[in-house]
């Protein structure tokens, strides 16, 4: 019996790694994704029962591939060791949530989308890019911080002032912090925004310029900021690497220099004893 | 005749590597990109017959300078070898799709604007330039794929939710994925996007934020990551230029001690012999 | 008494170093944070007591924590010395001035935000980070006054060409200078500035886009100025520490070359005396 | 009298080189740039004749540092031979033309607007700047064009597609440009201008999304071009500083070994002689 199920995993692991088998399960993928996009159009209601007998037989599909690759584990154990492993697990169960129940349909849908990142985890460069995008968040956390503390303070400072211009744009600090991102991506940000608030204050432009430069400069070091830190780790790393070999062949001389010494040494002191 | 074929194939060759001869190919084709501005201005249906006439002119010109230059090759499918010669070939040939053809007349029209795309394969500036744009377009492929995937992610939840919001805007994934590239261009996002959804669902600009900061985080480490990609290779081919010289001058000194190292174990022998 | 007074002292700097009290500070400049944001929305008129009473204990609280640092110093004058505390100190300060005076309020409140700010004089890392921003301010004040003479120049020309296309827009050079600010920004500059200005004046767009290449060209070329300006620093910097190592190693090297001379010369005139 | 004319000679290049009149200078330029900018309000009505004086004053002043700033040369073809001085030169004789021919009056304006400039000639670092600008000017070249005929080829086709569309934006070849770079700024491209076209054509989006997406690509391309352009300038030159130490450190190593070489050659010569 052991055999036996030591040879399915062994099957199992060959039909994993097999390349052909890996290009159906991103055709699948690229086909889930279709099907949630055509569910979007309105002429598609024809094709509803098609859609629904696709959608049934995609989600079949991806369960029972999730499975294949669970069983070609030495133990089961040992799948969700994989971060990405335990992602897709989490996507493919997620949309087993049913279809029918009226109330979980939109709930079912959106699950459903998810499946489009498993594009990530079987395509190994982007699966790459995506860990290069994790590695920099910490770097960008403390300027989101700092970048939070204006909009913070500039936001009360508007929703005090500013609250019986708009209402709507200024009426708590909530709003207040959204109107300045719609002014930090300077959308009508002048004529939306900064001109009614001009005719009650005329100085207001004041409070929007410079909460402008602050941002921009912010922004601007940040961005200076980031490409000098990754550039520095880069620049480091090929001087060691390139030093490394300038280094070693320094070395080795500077040991060949000291062998000379001793030799001289040694043929010194027989001079000496002849003399 | 062999000989005087081959007699007229060197004046074409001639001819072809003359630079007045560019000079006059590049004037025609400036005139043929007026030619085709001019009859964007409704005042010139005066002179129509002399537009007319102009553009005959300019289109014979462009088809004996594409037989010059082919007749100055040693076999004409030498000629085809080249991507800019083929790039050329298909511009002229195009353009002699007639014009009289009243159904046609806005396929010839728009074929004949292409012609002004031969300043950039006349121009050697233009053309490395161009090359050096067509490199850059793999490094770029990855990062527009997860872009796409998020775009299309996006769309699909936009679609579903927000379709009661404004169908021109949501209708359908291709509308949603559109009113999207219009989000992260910063156009009437907040005002005509944003505010109208968030009408219906107060928490809309969860949505619309994380979908703006993913975008620029991808975008910002994209930029950091060409930059730093071209970089490396640059600074990589500067270390290695400085590089062979040093480690060349230290292998020479390395060397130099090691037959130190012999001829002070040939005297060190003497000594010992004599001793 | 100067041993209790110093025993005091002990205590507070022992209080003042104590990780669980940052964090303390930390919570109820956050907590000051809320109740700041909380005073916008009008439903918390019901919770008005509270909250007057919450911002007196946090205002108590700030106070009780300056006297704290200030009586951890050998001096009350050392506390002055570090530019942060006076910043704590000025914040602090002015949060004292009374709410309860009715044309007060809005100022009492505006000095209260600022209250945020010492998020930043508590966190070292965006203490930190606010040095490095103030170190770049010089870097840009010329290019600035560049722009500023840009901005003059085109909001003269600008207001004595369209002051009567829109008065509002043009009306005299500061409303010019604030237009072309939003023209830089690329709100509406086409449908509400440009399209206007060239019905009276069709050639206006010259003004607008010499304005605009203008103004991306000397902020791109700061831009890149900047980027390059920190590099060179780093790069030398990085250049300075490797060769360092590496000129210590030949410097050691040559003076082990020259030890081997001296030696040689020794034998030399050993040899030579002898034959 | 030819000492007293040195002599005079001498006075004035001293008072050229003197701090406070630079200055002063500098201060009556930014009299000059106030002046213009308060002719623009309208208030400034009463103060018409206050002002006409002062400008008149300003005139003068301007004439007579020119003037002495040219007798303080030996000859007076040497003043023009510095470029900024020509530049000094033209914009103080422009501003001679006389205010009161009504119909001179705007031109006389804005001529005098450009005194401001002269700011740029009399700060050096502002002059460092400009030289640093102008520099950037050919790398930039070829880029432009290669926009350019992309805006030309986008803008031939769009009017030929669209002009039914809306006369205004698409009417002719010109307008059509103008229109994309209103696009290519992203100021109401999709509520203004892709929308309406989408509505006679509903796959104009093709048409302006590979618009963006080659203007995008071809901008960011030139600027990591520029940026790597410059940094690899930078990064030869401080690598040749650098390398000349350690290679000079290099060579001296090289000839000491030598000598030890010819030293050794002597000794073994000598060993070999007695034995």
């Amino acid at each position: 019996m052991a055999v036996t199920a030591s040879n399915w995993r062994g099957r199992f692991e060959q039909l994993r790694a097999n390349k052909l088998f890996e290009l159906v399960v991103i055709a699948i993928i690229i086909l889930s994704a279709l099907l949630i996009g055509a569910k979007t159009y309105e002429e598609t209601s024809r094709f509803q029962q098609a859609l629904v007998v696709l959608d049934m037989g995609v989600t079949a599909f991806f369960l029972v591939e999730l499975l294949i690759r669970m069983a070609a584990e030495r133990r089961v154990l040992d799948f969700f060791k994989k971060g990405w492993n335990v992602f897709d697990f989490l996507i493919v169960v997620a949309s087993l949530v049913p279809l029918n129940d009226s109330e979980m349909v939109l709930l079912a849908r959106l699950l459903r989308i998810f499946r489009v990142l498993r594009l990530v985890s079987m395509i190994p460069e982007l699966r790459i890019l995506m860990v290069a995008l994790f590695k920099s968040i910490p770097r960008m956390g403390y300027v989101l911080l700092l970048m939070f503390i204006i909009f913070y303070i500039y936001g009360a400072v508007g929703s005090f002032l500013f609250v019986d211009v708009d209402p709507k744009l200024w009426g708590n600090i909530s709003l207040a912090m959204l109107t300045l991102f719609q002014v930090a991506t300077f959308e009508s940000w002048a004529t939306a925004v900064l001109y009614p608030a001009m005719e009650h204050y005329p100085y207001a432009w004041i409070y929007f310029l410079t909460f402008i430069f602050l941002n921009a400069f912010v922004f601007l070091n940040m961005m200076i900021g980031i490409v000098l830190d990754v550039m520095q780790k880069e620049s480091v790393a090929i001087e060691l690497e390139n030093g490394e070999g300038e280094a070693a062949e320094l070395h080795g001389l500077r040991s060949d220099v000291r062998e000379l010494r001793d030799q001289l040494n040694r043929m010194e002191s027989l001079l000496k004893e002849r003399s």
